[in-house]
């Protein structure tokens, strides 16, 4: 029944050697990794000039200088990412990069960073776009928490499926989207060229404006940096790409920046040609997309596709965050589940617990995580920070050919990204301080559960030449609740085990009950030892333990092992259960958990 | 800890021999079992009113005639609940009484009406008390439900302390209700005959009203009727009442009928003499006090009574679900647990089965639960009808001393509520048609769980000089996942049971395990044969099952017992659980539910 509805909704079991099959082509490869970093150009210029505003609408025109500082930090990004790829072509993502060359404990920050980042990921992006889907259809608005959470059990679902499916499904979207804006920017700049634009909406750039700052520059700066959120999925995902791999993934890497880089700056340098003022009502892309087209089928194009790319950036979590997780899976600092491919071969455990997790945050801020993205934005800076610098050390200790220009490279991103996170942390302290606080919680708790995983190990290894001390005998108690079937079975079983001492148990609660069955025993198994334990608080457990501790210490001195043998009875069909006490399940839990007695359950399948 | 909070809510243990201190003198027992039937005077009175008034305020005087009836009705069932209980000294229920007269389904359908009867009752009467509550602090309105729920949870508590605890507890509001109408009644009527009350507000008896038709008394006198729910609940608790219990019950119940019918005539009287009519926003009971004692302390007392006594109401069927569900358990046609005692005493299944269902209803009809009180009504006059049917039945086929005057009491009782229960069904239809649902639906139910119970006994019945097939020979299957020390473990308490035949089993999802174990095995325990089920589909179960199969089928032919023995480690806390898959545990139950082996767990105790 659950594996049949599993099977409809995310196809049947592969098998492992078709894992080849599932990797992605570049193409394929550029629309599930990218659809994060593109849809990224559809917020990123309107928070830079919503920054510059708070001075005045002539200081617009230092977007265009920002906008070049943005591009040289995504320049310095896509360069050093590609130098990542080659250098850790089984997945550089910060986590190993910041690892490997800076230590465990920078390795974890990134890491953990990443993590709870791509959950954001998925519920900021789901809820942005189901905001620009229920404004366009305002009847939707009162139900945007329940359209959020269809759409990522949908995601979760596609995910489940498998990663070359999704891609197919999520392809034409990403790049319709690419589509739609070219043809946006393209129009517009064909407009300003022919004369058809008004020339008079801008204030030309370098006139100088009172009152600008180079700390408001600078959080201009950090607020537009918001659009290069996303470009690291693809060096995580390297494993995912068709063989080879690392050219594969930088290859689609660089197309990528080529498309953001160009996009961006379109949509800048139309913002600040038609002298766009960010409204709290319309999108700085929807303002632009008026101005070029008026309000005809291009315009819903545009507005469309960019809802429809906002809710698949969260895609990108999905691809991102199974990956990450099976990395610190392995190094044992999360738990083993993550690295257990599912029916589809996708790690299913991250993807379930990454759909779970961003269902829960959109339901607690009812939608509205809005207030999330500077939080989101930090979370993708300092894992940025700490995988360049990863790589300066790596470039001054290994010191491979042309090392000064890489290490330039990275040590720009370094800086860039590094003023970044700290203008975050000056401008928007009150809605990025929760990082200080779970960052550590959760290194806390990577090194617990690292700790716990070496300690079983140890614990666990046999070691070669020093035998256990060898069992000499062995004791069977069974606890029996009257004269069945299901307890003679057990008896008989215990018989067949050549036990040393079989030993029957009955827990009356009331003395006449007591008589009964000790007159009864004494016919039917006079060979075997009954005893009786009167329990007036009517617990069998209690009893029962104290009854198994004297055993197994007397047993314990001559090595011999307690055996509890628990005879119970299976119902026929699933409802049969309520109608029978679980005390079976009971004493086996508690014995297992806290006495050293091994637990033999002896089964009675009922026919009726 | 669970443990601890256990004992902080309901207290400690008691012992099974303390259960005589737990039963009910006469005085602690009119309090607890007849809030339910008390607090009718509350709202049966104005049912009766609201019907009337659809003809004119002038006929308002027929509700002196029809309080005669329900008089007499009340009269009739008190008499004839009293020769129950001397007949039934053991608990005569509806389900007893019908079971044993009229046969098994007439009982179950008595049974099954009040089961879910008492489900209503808590649902209605804590709602009706709460919206009197929120009536006076209308600050309160908006948390309805949850004060509701609150009001459960803490009867819940209470019953599960034990019956006396909360009779201490209950008594004084039952009593100051009962005193504060008393001294409404007793102010009224002494104003009335000392010429202080205005005498022109009624019409006088026998004045002839257009438009009365005996279709609209007969509905009125239904809807006054149901002022007498609650009144069955002694004859169902008297197991109880301390010794002598029936002759204890039997006076309680008497009190109970004198103290109900002054109260109820009282209320109508003074209803009728100060020509009240019912409004919507203040009830009957309300007006009077208000006409009484004008607003002044009084009239706050007599209302703060009666919101709390509607809450205690609910008390009733915390007395009588449990009792009820012991009775149909133990005649199996309810689960089994339902006739445990809990650590106080009380039969503390029923008791939080009922406050669940409780809190559900509340919950889904959002504290509107006054939509259910024609359901609940029918559901008490169902059982009615049939308890006095059964001792008509009873004392034909019995004949004892004056048993014709025995038989025209109960003839005249059965008939009566035959009349209330068709009534109710001709004129409100829409409102109680669910009964003729979920009744049949639970009689069907209580059918197939005996079923389902005698089957059991018949297949697990030991057939004495008839002993099961010996067990031959021991084949044990090791599942491992590595070279460990709880697999260690297990092959030597393997060996310990002189097994006939040890095999491990393993299950890799990749072939270059598959050839490393084997390597390592074959040096580590070249004695014990190694199967590995390479699984390319990843899953450990199917494989696993397969195999077992096999060797049970050939285990089978010579009689021999197959056993899997499962290495688990436990590890030390709790948190740790979810550091480990939990294989075994699956292992397990597939095992245990689908095939004929037995399955053994070796637990490894992590000392970390």
């Amino acid at each position: 029944m659950f594996s049949l509805i599993k099977q409809l909704l995310i196809g049947k079991p592969l098998k492992s050697d078709m894992l080849g099959e599932q990797k992605l082509n570049k193409k394929k490869a550029l629309a599930i990794l990218s659809s994060d970093a593109l849809s990224s150009v559809a917020y990123g210029p309107e928070q830079m000039l919503i920054v510059l505003i708070t001075v005045s609408a002539a200081a617009f025109w230092y977007s265009i200088p920002i906008a070049c500082a943005v591009l040289f930090l995504l320049t310095a990004l896509i360069l050093s990412y590609r130098q990542i790829i080659f250098a850790y072509p089984h997945g550089g993502g910060a986590y190993i990069v910041s690892k490997e060359n800076l230590g465990i404990n920078p390795g974890l920050l990134a890491g953990g960073s990443l993590l709870v980042d791509y959950i954001l990921t998925v519920a900021v992006s789901v809820s942005a776009g189901t905001d620009a889907i229920t404004s366009a259809f305002p009847a939707l608005h009162d139900h945007n928490v329940s359209i959020a959470v269809t759409f990522i059990i949908f995601l979760t679902i596609l995910n489940l499926r498998g990663v070359t499916e999704s891609a197919s499904v999520l392809a034409y979207p990403v790049y319709l989207f690419v589509f739609a804006l070219f043809l946006l920017i393209g129009v517009g700049i064909f407009n300003i060229l022919t004369g058809a634009a008004p020339t008079d909406l801008h204030t030309p750039v370098g006139t100088p404006v009172a009152g600008i700052s180079l700390f408001l520059l600078l959080r201009a700066f950090a607020s537009g940096s918001s659009a290069l959120t996303g470009i690291e999925a693809i060096s995580n995902a390297i494993p995912n790409f068709k063989d080879p791999a690392p050219s594969n993934a930088a290859k689609t890497l660089t197309a990528m920046g080529i498309l953001l880089a160009l996009l961006f700056s379109g949509i800048v340098f139309l913002a600040y040609y038609y002298g766009i003022v960010p409204q709290a009502e319309a999108t700085v892309v929807s303002l632009i997309a008026e101005e070029t087209f008026g309000r005809n089928f291009l315009y819903y194009f545009v507005q469309g596709t960019t809802a429809l790319i906002l809710i698949l950036a969260a895609n990108t979590g999905y691809s991102a965050f199974p990956l990450l997780a099976v990395n610190l899976a392995k190094d044992k600092f999360i738990p083993r589940m993550f690295t257990v491919r599912g029916d589809r071969l996708g790690y299913s455990n991250g993807i379930l617990i990454l759909g779970f997790a961003s269902i829960l945050l959109i339901v607690a801020f009812n939608g509205h995580t809005e207030q999330l993205i500077p939080l989101y934005a930090v979370g993708v800076f300092i894992p940025f920070t700490l995988s360049q610098s990863g790589m300066i050390v790596k470039w001054i200790r290994e010191k491979p050919k042309d090392w000064q220009t890489k290490l330039f490279i990275n040590a720009m991103g370094a800086l860039i990204s590094l003023t970044v996170t700290l203008v975050f942390f000056l401008t928007k302290f009150t809605q990025v301080w929760p990082v200080l606080v779970f960052l550590p919680a959760i290194i806390i708790m990577f090194h617990r559960i690292k700790k716990h995983y070496d300690a079983v190990v140890d614990e666990l290894r046999v070691i070669p030449g020093k035998p256990p001390v060898a069992i000499k005998g062995n004791v069977v108690i069974i606890p029996v609740a009257g004269i069945t079937k299901v307890v003679e079975h057990s008896i008989d079983y215990a018989r067949s085990l050549s036990a040393d001492q079989i030993i029957a148990v009955y827990i009356p609660f009331e003395r006449e009950d007591e008589q009964k069955l000790e007159e009864k025993w004494a016919q039917w198994h006079p060979d075997i030892r009954l005893v009786t334990l009167f329990s007036p608080y009517r617990s069998i457990t209690l009893p029962l333990n104290r009854f198994v501790d004297s055993v197994e210490r007397k047993a314990k001195e001559e090595n011999y092992q307690v055996t509890v043998i628990i005879p119970q009875f299976i119902p026929k069909k699933g409802w049969h259960n309520f109608l029978h006490n679980q005390s079976g399940f009971l004493i086996r839990t508690i014995l297992l958990y806290r006495k050293n007695v091994i637990v033999t359950t002896v089964p009675y399948h009922l026919k009726k």
